[in-house]
């Protein structure tokens, strides 16, 4: 069974895998199953970019797509998400994308469920099709990742994207190093350096969104201003960024606060072709995932278009 | 025009025609109309498994789906819904499938539509598809329904599944019996017997799920833990029932209140295989549905695949 | 690129283009793009008809559909507009359709989007696709537009149908006057009559919505039942109308405020008419934009089918 939980469950050698078939969807290969098959996306907490880049994706791949959004369903009437799950394989979903505001909430689905399982992030936890997009943007623009200095920098603590991008990418022989409030580092995640050091150094620059809706910035005692001053890429630090660097950030962004809106779309940054790229790796996770289970059933229908 | 509304309006033959339809689905059987046609679902009230096997039934005979809930549509200007599904009608429904917490929301619109309308539930009222999807599951069990004992326990005077399922069961030969705790009774439904009585007696024991939603369990002045201990299936309980009897639910299930959690995926329970059937019956009904719309409309272009 | 945002944008040559290819569409006539593609339905304001009209429209050119309600998304995390459509245009959306409540929301888009924008109803500003089914729907009684006399009558000040539909009404030749309350007229718009002479002389009366959601009713001291004595079409009215008028309303309906229930759907009335036709025209300004869209990509896969 083909789940995708946690980044660092996935062998190199699969996420090499992955990002091979993600070039090739990028290139323009298609790829469906012959027989009709459902995805149930189940969307906990808002989104707009996972959620749509999940849609398309699936419906590039023929998948038919079911939507659910909490609010809607019968988890108001208390329904387990085991059950909720349970009852969409039942009905016939063939593999299923969950977000979720509580941390490992597959826990509970996982060898209980006979179909796949894609982790579209869990609480301040793991949120792997969002690294893998990553991983697919720094090979587009390095090939390789050894010895790649990787500037990680805001809100580490709270961002599902720098734990999952911090185990991977030194697995893959990437520099790593952690910049922003201090109270916001996680020690057991890597090294911690000045922002303005990682400006100068770092070959990636990765801006993590603050997350308001996750904790209040006013306990740190600093204004948005005052952030943007601290801790933000202004115009200013962008100058003494080095030649080929880029910049990167999961979106959506707090324009002026992480980055300087000019920023945004600038050269330097990789922000929408991010999003461009999520469409392909989440193909390929997704191909991964319904071959492994048509594999399992012992159902030789697949075929490349 | 076939209609589904109430299951008292649907003949024994009917019925019979339904359940052999679903089980060809079950079977494999795939069918299409030619044209492109529309379902829309309308959902006034919050469901999981319902509106989710009405989508799948939809998109396996090759309908496209229209999905509204009430909180994103002119309902909250104040449209009626008679006007709301004649709308539909013109921009293109040819089906509408409708949840709704008034009782009997058809009578408006019945006779006044000219596309087929399926009752996906009516606040306290019919759930015909729900009660048709029992039957396959019994059907599939023993074959006939004449001198099954029936035995349903628990919120029966909330319980559209118990007002559907009591009117046909007994039409179709069954003897169908109550328990529960006797404030829930509703004595025009049929007899009521003692719960332990109801276990060692019953070749289905129908668990009810208590409708939170509808009315407040203080009213009873019995705890969940008390409820469970003297109207649940305990495990206990479950071992005094007969060796080929059944354990069924329309769920979602109120695990530990209705029912001992060990027992919803225990031999007995026929629970999610209920979830199953519920897209096959959904197939027939709405084959049954658009292919009379069809017939009404003089257009011959409906075909097996 | 073909956006349509305004009406008084687009040329009269293209009008009766887009009505011209509605028409067909009326007919029969099916077109579908080669290659797969995807229309993002983004709808900020509550909307039945326009809603499912446009994805009718769309799922009828084979579009694949993106439909976004601004309750389930990143919009919660203070998102852009502009953000969220850069966003989506990245995934993948091919054409993208938008209601906001903000008038004018499309200033921001404009030029910096490469995909075309539709505007599904800008506040009290422009609603362009409803402009388009009110003329298909008085072309196709009448012929021409040429010194027809259209009256258009209640609330006027807030109704981006009277916004839009007065300028292209006049454009096209047509006599447009305003009737209802004088609180609610605007001078811009054109000429005031007595309600009930613009009953007797309009060979097509609109009466238009009042926005219970947008303004306070109590502010003019008029009960409802008051307002349809002075200001509905009352039976005893409609009594009074030329022998080949029609009546035409956007909808949805008040019924008994802005015209009596017994004439929504009387002879006179076109009112599920123009329904039906939003998705003709809609059919044709999505092909309009699509065509389009591949023309200035150099993409030559677009076929009548």
């Amino acid at each position: 069974m083909q789940d995708l939980l946690e980044m660092k469950e996935i062998s190199t050698k699969d996420i090499y895998e992955i990002l091979h078939e993600a070039a090739l969807f990028e290139k323009g290969m298609t790829w469906e199953p012959k027989k009709k098959m459902f995805a149930a996306n189940l969307f906990f907490e808002p989104s707009t970019r996972t959620r749509f880049s999940f849609e398309v994706a699936e419906k590039k791949l023929g998948l038919d797509v079911l939507h659910f959004s909490a609010e809607h369903s019968s988890v108001q009437k208390g329904e387990s998400l085991y059950d909720t799950v349970r009852t969409l394989e039942e009905i016939g979903a063939n593999v299923v994308v969950i977000r979720h505001a509580d941390e490992c909430f597959y826990h509970s689905l996982k060898g209980n469920i006979s179909i796949p399982i894609i982790n579209a992030g869990d609480g301040c936890g793991n949120h792997p099709t969002q690294s893998l997009l990553d991983l697919m943007t720094i090979r587009q623009e390095f090939g390789i990742f050894e010895g790649l200095n990787i500037a990680i920098n805001g809100d580490v603590k709270h961002s599902r994207v720098a734990r999952s991008n911090a185990e991977v990418l030194k697995r893959l022989g990437a520099n790593v190093k952690f910049s922003g409030p201090i109270e916001w580092w996680d020690a057991s995640l890597g090294e911690y350096i000045d922002f303005d050091q990682a400006v100068e150094e770092a070959d990636v620059l990765m801006m993590l969104r603050i997350q308001h809706e996750r904790h209040n910035m006013n306990n740190m005692e600093l204004s948005v201003h005052e952030y943007h001053q601290k801790f933000g890429l202004t115009i200013e630090r962008s100058q003494r960024m080095k030649k080929d660097s880029i910049i990167m950030h999961p979106a959506p962004v707090n324009r002026g606060v992480e980055i300087a809106p000019e920023l945004v779309e600038s050269p330097k940054s990789r922000i929408f072709k991010q999003v461009k790229n999520g469409v392909f790796v989440r193909m390929a996770v997704l191909k991964r995932a319904v071959a492994s289970l048509a594999y399992e059933r012992g159902e030789g229908i697949w075929e490349l278009c």
